[in-house]
């Protein structure tokens, strides 16, 4: 069997891996996020793929470094981004509380696209390598929330650390009144389109 | 405060009720269920409100009973039932594994609808009671999946206490490619409905 390692810190995508019966290890970027796009789909397919070569890069390394120790294995290094886009802005993590009630009043009442960008690294023990990199998008329609509302949920704590200040797998559940797509692309990594994507190049996830 | 009954044995519609943050007590509904409905939408609401009914009707007796012991509150029970509804046919929990594979050899590479009902019993201190009863629909779009993906996934277990022989919040997640309408619909508990149905009456379910 080879490694999959995911690039990403977010405990919301360990679970979604976990969920669906993957054996993985957590390794998360921790280079800077550079932006270069404004297109949504692009972003988050920039920022996924930054994520994925970081660890895919310390995997090299480390394996030329210590050959003699590592049983060469064929490694999937999965990196993922989400953002929230709404009209023209995109939404990010809040940078405050005050933050988190503005972007919340924006979403409230509307209908705001959620995009999530995977980078698939494949490392093979053989030396070669490939990277395959897609978004989706879901549509996420959000009920009207009064200002109380809005205060009461930011309490919570739980919009300071994700994009569009919500978690539709949190309290923020509540508010949400239907999606148009997949509902683990808005917690945070699309699985069904992973695992169909690999597919598609004849890689069974479960058998990596 | 008053208190929530949760009429329901599944583990899910309990997550759901402690992922927005409710506190509540479990009462399994026990009776046998009868359906003397075929519209699915009609169907969910007859059961949800058997299982409602039952357990507050244990609430009545239990403090008619036992009035000198029990501080008289507000009470709320909520029912639910979910079934999976493709072309004519309503899909309950399959029989056993021959059924399962059935039920998602027909949902394979098609689009089925869920159907969620919701049965709440609010039961005064001072005596007055009233029902709300109501269903949502979620349409899901499941990708094809081949003989050999329905064996592995009929071998987790996941299927066989589930309508549909299903669990989208568990390993199936790989075969749901979206969905319009409300996941924890189809998970099992419509929490942003119940909270909106509350409200329109004026009922702040955090605040029961």
């Amino acid at each position: 069997m080879g490694q999959i390692i995911l690039a990403s810190a977010s405990p919301r995508r360990k679970e979604l891996l976990e969920q669906i019966g993957l054996c993985f290890d957590v390794c998360p970027a921790k280079g800077e996020e550079i932006i270069t796009k404004n297109v949504p789909g692009e972003a988050v397919e920039e920022l996924a793929s930054q994520k994925a070569r970081e660890v895919a890069g310390m995997v090299k390394t480390y394996g030329a470094e210590h050959e003699e120790l590592v049983t060469p294995q064929d490694v999937m290094v999965i990196g993922a981004d989400t953002i929230v886009a709404y009209g023209e802005e995109i939404l990010g993590k809040p940078k405050d509380e005050k933050d988190a009630f503005r972007m919340l009043s924006l979403l409230s009442g509307n209908t705001h696209a959620v995009y999530t960008g995977v980078s698939i690294i494949l490392l093979a023990a053989s030396g070669k390598a490939g990277e395959l990199t897609f978004h989706e998008r879901t549509d996420v329609v959000m009920r009207h929330m009064d200002a109380q509302e809005i205060r009461r949920y930011i309490a919570t704590g739980e919009p300071m650390d994700k994009a569009g200040a919500y978690g539709i797998q949190g309290k923020c559940a509540i508010f949400i009144d239907k999606i148009d797509g997949d509902y683990n692309n808005v917690v945070g990594l699309p699985v069904a389109a992973i695992y169909r994507e690999l597919k598609k190049l004849g890689i069974d996830l479960y058998l990596w």
